[in-house]
């Protein structure tokens, strides 16, 4: 038997690490992208929200008295590096990374939804303000880079085909 | 330098073992979910979707005069089998299973959204229906997935407290 309170801070911590793994992960497309540059200015924005989003959760967990855990920060930062490197790889590494980032920020909405019913079930109304908060500029994000897919998209395909070998960022 | 063609077929590939991996994904889910019986039958739904789709995208490169990448499918199945042997031991399976089945519905959405775009871009109509049908039923199964996660929250909160010993799947 696990008290609800209990699974609240557990999803609070998956939160923060899952922001810690954002953070890294927008940090590595914004320094390698360089033929979109409305791609990469959206990603620079995001990145300094997910920043605030990070400590919001981190506040969060702090008024219940607890704290973030490092370990699933590493985890966190851990895989972000090793999607980025995976895509840095791949001769369509723009459009990999914009799939990647859309899913990322998906899950990151449901995440909130899960934490926002959560945290309404069990009263802690400041945990779902904050929550709420984050999750609006989760879906703003989301919206524009599904918005921006079919023109990156044609984009990346014209550059490709014209032999711009920075087609692929 | 690589011909826009080429890319939509690489695309289509990608879309066809990310269907397999959805396909091994669902089947693991459908079998070990006992007590949310709406999410098993709406999950069993979409895996008979998810092999018309995969069928849909084999047909595509079939009239393109190319076939699935038997590499990619079984490399998309084992990195399924690995997410769903990894969620049996969460004492929150079934929510860490609805945020990454949303996820992946997501994923999915975008992939299709890229393949419209392209094969419109190359006059590649019968490519961008088929992609059409698939990306509406994966719109539907997200938007279910996500107005269920509330409730679906709510109620693991409840039987968890309650030490239900099944409230996890």
């Amino acid at each position: 038997m696990t008290e609800p309170r209990e699974w609240l801070v557990m999803w609070l911590r998956d939160a923060h690490a899952m922001e810690e793994q954002a953070e890294t992960m927008l940090t590595g497309q914004a320094s390698r992208i360089e033929s979109y540059p409305d791609l990469k200015d959206r990603i620079t924005r995001h990145l300094e929200e997910t920043k605030a989003q990070a400590e919001r959760l981190r506040q969060c967990l702090e008024g219940m008295g607890e704290s973030p855990s490092k370990l699933k920060d590493a985890g966190g930062k851990l895989m972000a590096t090793g999607q980025a490197m995976g895509g840095m790889f791949a001769g369509d590494e723009v459009m990999k990374g914009s799939l990647a980032s859309y899913a990322f920020e998906q899950m990151e909405i449901a995440s909130y939804r899960v934490l926002i019913a959560a945290a309404e079930h069990l009263g802690e109304m400041r945990v779902a303000e904050a929550c709420k908060a984050n999750l609006q500029e989760e879906i703003a994000m989301a919206e524009w880079l599904a918005s921006h897919l079919p023109g990156t998209t044609r984009d990346f395909l014209d550059r490709a085909a014209a032999g711009d070998k920075d087609a692929k960022r």
